[in-house]
């Protein structure tokens, strides 16, 4: 950190500053235009404006030239690799921070996945600020690896890269005001609480944000986030790999409310983040749906620093961090140069950082099987069952009531009908917890796929065509200390290792797409039908989302939330 | 304070809430636009839009309601009546938070001074935030009653009623990187400081704002106030009793950066408040010169509450203080009802509001004055002496050398040049102290006019053409224990004790604002020719402004910032 006496000589030009941006188009989100400026910057810091004698000039010839991008809400679980690895591929994207919820690894790891997402972010050319996970487990109807009450969250109390407390996704736990959930508000009342409240409306959105929950990223419709704003929320206007909301949500932003919104992925995986890209994607995106390009930059920085209070980051203004980036125009935009603290860190895409030293933060295996007691198999009670129906690209599914093929008095998949057997094996607590039932829409017509990415427990998901490739599959997560799987009579024919709690690799992210991109090609050779099946079966087990779904308690019934009977009378 | 479960059971419904107003039209400043709704309050909170079963219901009738109006920087002080009175007089006009730096009683009586202001914003209808005077002394140049350093502000930490660090006017301090001045911004770090830095540019800015100063309300042109925005300031639009900015700045503010934009009186005289208004004078006036008026509401609410990080207030959602104005229309602009913290505190201008209890907040008598070495006599060095040169309605003077009459030895007034004393006599300390020389501008034939109120020392000031005048209106402020008063052949024919450090009455605002009348009156009959030579003495003795000033320590040229011989070779 630099003193004050020190910035003031540089800033006043009394001394060489490091660096001199010249001949740039500065968008200036603070007045809200663009201007040309020569910016000086030292150590980490932009120091002023104008004519400065500096270490090294660097003639910018006209190119743009913004604050580093801003994503306001992501799980980088989700993006399976690290954070070096996320930030290897971001970074050169111009994103210069993350606000993460590191819900993913929480319900695996507790406090411990928490400490390590902190601890693996230092030393990269990204700033990641956490928001403390708020609901470990989300519901009573599943077994997550940790439970963390609001007393465990107070560990992390003045940590600088702790903003508040994330997304609140138990929403109904609010509104009942249920003990647990109050508590975890009052702990951290005053400070930036986020919301998740998809479809929530009218007085007991009144009653959720009069908490003070005061953002939410789940908006799918435009009335829906026209309400959410009119009630004071901050609008997180999402574009991730699942959730694609830019589209239906970009007629919100007017000249007067656009402050309160804000741009996040939440969820990108690596393929997305590779091709198409990381916020850099959403500002394309906006500015070619018509957004005016100041607006989707202030967007992108400004406003998202703001909303989480963020002091010294998301504009080009003496005292901020030297988070920059240099880009050609707003059609193209080709990002050309990113600093981060005052550093160049990436030119035209790549990366230049080298972090200090090697670190390998350590982590403990999560995955804990019960193996003695798995059974997969299914004892018939009837012939007619509930079966999960899966609907192409979406995470809600329907409740279907079909009949099962039975055979020496067990119910088992029946290819023929499309029906597979679905099972979630706890893999946490080694509690020995099997969650078994049907689903219709995989279409696979051998063999079995399994996952250890569950929403949002992350126990094994695994479907298939018969419990032996079933039982290969999850042995294989298990010697893999998870990961994703495709077995084929007998065989694993595909196989990616997530070792780092069951949800990320420890590989390159270039590496990591590249091999689930051959997962999914073999899933297709074993008859599957749809395009992502990973994905869709990480949200089988997600009890929060509609209609039918399967934890390693049972069967659940999301409209009555509660578990519910595999076999119809 | 209410209880979350509580909150939750009011906004949902389950509950009757104590007041529904209905059928207003909202400004919300979230989303930026005007839509019905029926607002639902309980205790000081609104807790939701809609539908709610209520123990009061109101119709407004299509009235617009608004939040309630917020002032981002003024000198309570300067309306010359305590905080009871100037709540009195503003919460009737849509104002009911204000942000004060109580720089001025600061000056007079340090730590106790604030301590006062503090202690009497307490059960009025008015939420008063502090940010800590930064300046006290203002300057070497001059007498003050107190000096605060960093460690005496920081005796107001965790109170949270104070927001920051007051505006840092010594400029060239900062730029010098003076320690005094450093080790303030230091305690402060991280929060708010206000600037004040009239005509700052270039690096010199760049450096004042590196530092973390992150507003300005001394924009008086509009390419300053551009520059100052772009190097990353709020800017404080001024519309007071001395400086009127509003229709120079008002082409500054686009819809990309009026976020950035905020109104702010700084001083404002009684007539002014009572006649013209408060924040309300500013709304209605900028949307007479073109503002949008949704943008014109949001400078004077939202806008200062998140400068400032005022979390619940500054908007009409749930959760936040029912702090709320209703009025008819932007072109009358008549206010109809102001509600604070839910309770219906003013109607057509009337203020309903009884506090709970008669509270008198004990304060020292701050007019401590050496008796024994008062001599107004100037021992006459030469016939040339430098005058100080008043330019009608303009806080700046002129450095004149004029010829002075000479009488036994002594420089004395010379009414028929307009060539009269002025006098500074130090009031704080008793050191004997009495800086004089003389002034051109004010036309006095007869008499004296003197104050207690003098920026920012508030020193005694006193104008008159003879020394037996000028010493009795001393004198009656000494026996007012501080005030403003007229002498004319020995009679004392007007004044106004402002018992309270010398600056404010303990009377009600309508009487402050009769007696000032008849002063400027009196101030006539004597031959006075400025409009208020009131507001014109108590700015002769800053030594911050250009040209030529007088303090207790004597005659200063603010150019050389240094204290300048009155007599010329």
């Amino acid at each position: 950190m630099m003193e004050l006496a020190e910035m003031i000589k540089l800033a006043r030009g009394e001394e060489e500053v490091d660096l001199l941006l010249k001949n740039g188009r500065v968008i200036n989100v603070f007045s809200g235009d663009v201007h040309e400026a020569d910016i000086a910057i030292a150590d980490s810091k932009i120091v002023g404006f104008g004519n400065y004698t500096a270490k090294q000039v660097i003639d910018l010839d006209g190119s743009y030239i913004a604050p580093g991008f801003i994503d306001g809400h992501v799980h980088i679980e989700s993006s399976m690799v690290t954070v070096p690895q996320f930030a290897r591929a971001v970074v050169p994207r111009g994103t210069t921070t993350v606000i993460i919820d590191p819900h993913e690894i929480a319900n695996v790891l507790g406090l411990d996945g928490i400490r390590y997402m902190l601890e693996s972010s230092k030393y990269n050319p990204l700033s990641v600020y956490v928001m403390l996970p708020s609901c470990v487990p989300p519901t009573h109807m599943e077994t997550a690896g940790s439970e963390l009450l609001w007393y465990d969250l107070t560990v992390f109390a003045n940590n600088p890269w702790i903003l508040g407390l994330g997304e609140m996704m138990n929403y109904p736990g609010v509104l009942a005001r249920d003990p647990i959930v109050l508590d975890k508000l009052r702990a951290f009342s005053g400070q930036t609480i986020d919301g998740h409240a998809p479809g929530l409306a009218g007085r007991d959105l009144s009653a959720y944000i009069a908490v003070g929950i005061r953002s939410d990223h789940e908006c799918t419709r435009l009335a829906e986030a026209r309400e959410k704003l009119r009630q004071g929320m901050w609008i997180m206007i999402r574009e991730g790999s699942t959730a694609h909301n830019l589209a239906e949500l970009l007629p919100l932003v007017t000249p007067q409310n656009s402050r309160h919104c804000l741009f996040v992925t939440d969820d990108r995986h690596p393929a997305d983040l590779l091709d198409e890209g990381h916020i850099n994607f959403l500002i394309k995106k906006a500015v070619s749906l018509g957004l005016p390009p100041i607006t989707a930059i202030q967007m992108a920085t400004i406003n998202t620093a703001q909303y989480f209070g963020l002091k010294g980051t998301g504009a080009i203004v003496p005292g901020f961090q030297a988070d920059l980036v240099i880009f050609d125009d707003f059609e193209r935009f080709n990002i050309q140069q990113v600093y981060r603290d005052g550093q160049l860190v990436a030119e035209h895409g790549k990366l230049l950082y080298v972090p200090p030293e090697k670190r390998e933060v350590p982590i403990r295996g999560s995955v804990n099987i019960n193996w003695e007691g798995i059974d997969l198999r299914i004892p018939a009670e009837s012939t007619r069952a509930k079966v999960i129906g899966l609907i192409p690209n979406q995470l809600v599914t329907n409740c279907l009531i079909e009949k099962v093929r039975v055979q020496d008095g067990f119910a088992v998949a029946d290819t023929t009908h499309d029906i597979l057997k679905i099972a979630v094996v706890e893999r946490h607590l080694g509690s020995g917890n099997i969650g078994k039932g049907f689903i219709k829409g995989f279409g696979l017509q051998r063999g079995a796929i399994a996952s250890s990415v569950a929403h949002d427990c992350h126990n094994i998901i695994v479907v298939g065509t018969n419990d032996q490739d079933m039982m290969t599959a999850i042995r294989e997560i298990g010697i893999m200390r998870g990961g994703l799987v495709v077995v084929d009579g007998g065989q694993i024919i595909g196989r990616l290792p997530l070792p780092i709690a069951g949800l990320m690799s420890d590989r390159p992210i270039e590496q990591v797409r590249g091999t689930m991109s051959q997962l999914l090609e073999v899933a297709n050779h074993i008859g599957c039908v749809v395009e992502d099946p990973f994905m869709a079966l990480s949200f089988m087990a997600l009890p929060v989302i509609p209609e039918l779904k399967l934890t390693d308690k049972g069967l659940v019934n999301t409209t009555q939330f509660a578990i519910v009977p595999l076999f119809e009378p």
